[in-house]
């Protein structure tokens, strides 16, 4: 079986083909450009791959509503040229396969909970926390999408009392995204995170915003996995000091041998690694094949 | 059809009959006393009845894992006699009919979703806010259960900057819960918040910390509709307040008509009214006849 999957970030586009086992085959990837070009060169790979569907996981907000007429549309990003734009309308007119359509961080929950730390599980959360933050929502074997899709990296937490920095979210200021996304590490310390030594304040900072919106995340919707991506994430000193914080803030309210005894399986890094986002694409395009 | 329904609450148990139009037949209701003599009251009541199902919507913290040897048992409350009880299980040994089984809330939200404020649509969140704060989680056409089940009553908020109130909850002191619940506002005022004036201050601190709740609960789930139960919401004057903050709080980020045009219908009171919670274990009665 030979699947399509597009990882489709604000930066940059991946495109791989991979099999129902989730192995990747090949992949490629370039920059996020004027939309036109983009999906040109998207079409342009896949044209004579001769895969059995596709799956596209997009970063947004995107309308995931198959009932909608904008169904498949980016919608609101302030990135140049996309707002609005029938990105897979684009793509299907072009390539004629069963498509796959979902958020990456979606995407990356579903192939998790296919192939990586929550397989076999019917629900997980994957956060990807790096440039910006997102959350995917995993639960009784379902991805959500409700209303429009969830957009957890935009909750509010409560602040740090040594933490001054004032957030760079350019809607809510000191949310989750605000606070702990990338661009909130080097805006609060004037350095790069991954210039920061391992023991660097700028982790306890960003593990208690972290480790409260888990908190949050498991009082409102119990995962069995808690997953946590993206560059940021690649700063492993991180975990204990989360779990640390997921703990402190539920105070044994929720009485579960996952979080009593076994957090460290609990709370964990993608199991497909830095695969997680395309494998989870090729879950999506799995899906659409029935 | 006859269904029977039980909503069990920590301090009244309302047994009942409907059918499937979610029309309440009859009812009564009697404290809730030690288990052994609630279990044979709730047994006296149906034991002539010919009901072909029962639902049980129940307090909690309880075992909702069908796969779990301690499937329906009341877990860890520090209501006298109900630690670790085999609640299910006892009324199974009498009443030979298929259970349906989920927490109270979980309960509402599906009565909702059958007859009620979110009829027809695939999500909703139903919050109780009275002597303490539960949420139902229904979504893409499901109840959430996952790890235990949802516990949402309890997340933090940010603390309303002129409140000095402490909060009641044992766990977190000053969670949702623990700032909204009744006890929280007669813990506040000294009295009753039955008794205080509808535009006395106390209505602005509890839609603060309650809209700050939901906006984060829209981001994370992207519910279709927000449903505010239980005592406090009897306050409705409530209802704008909370709206108005869920606004402030999310600030434009979530693009959708159901925000920006339609709040006073997205956020609302049950449509069941005090029947929600009877009329949502007669709905697990109904989804257990399959």
């Amino acid at each position: 079986m030979r699947i399509g999957a597009v990882e489709a970030g604000g930066t940059k586009i991946v495109c791989g083909i991979g099999n129902e086992e989730g192995e990747i085959l090949e992949r490629i990837s370039f920059p996020t450009v004027k939309p036109e070009e983009t999906v040109r060169q998207i079409i342009a790979y896949f044209q004579d791959k001769q895969v059995e569907a596709i799956g596209v996981g997009s970063f947004g907000p995107i309308n995931i509503d198959v009932n909608s007429l904008q169904y498949g549309y980016v919608t609101t990003t302030p990135k140049p040229g996309w707002s609005n734009y029938p990105f897979l309308p684009e793509l299907k007119k072009a390539l004629h396969v069963p498509f796959g359509w979902d958020t990456d961080v979606n995407a990356a929950a579903l192939g998790e909970a296919t192939w990586g730390a929550a397989k076999g599980l019917e629900s997980c959360l994957y956060y990807t926390i790096g440039t910006g933050v997102g959350v995917g929502v995993y639960t009784e074997g379902k991805l959500v999408h409700g209303l429009i899709h969830p957009e957890g990296g935009h909750i509010l937490t409560r602040r740090h009392p040594e933490d001054t920095y004032g957030g760079f979210c350019p809607y809510h200021g000191d949310c989750l995204e605000g606070m702990t996304a990338g661009p909130a590490i080097e805006g609060r310390w004037g350095i790069k995170g991954s210039e920061l030594d391992v023991d660097h304040k700028a982790w306890e900072f960003t593990a208690f915003y972290i480790g409260q919106a888990v908190a949050g995340a498991i009082l409102m919707l119990s995962p069995q996995k808690v997953i946590l991506g993206g560059g940021v994430m690649h700063q492993e000193q991180l975990f204990p000091l989360i779990r640390e914080q997921v703990r402190r803030n539920l105070n044994g309210y929720v009485s579960s041998p996952a979080l009593a005894e076994h957090i460290d399986t609990y709370i964990v890094a993608p199991g497909l690694g830095d695969n997680a986002g395309l494998a989870g694409s090729l879950a999506l395009g799995l899906r659409a094949l029935g």
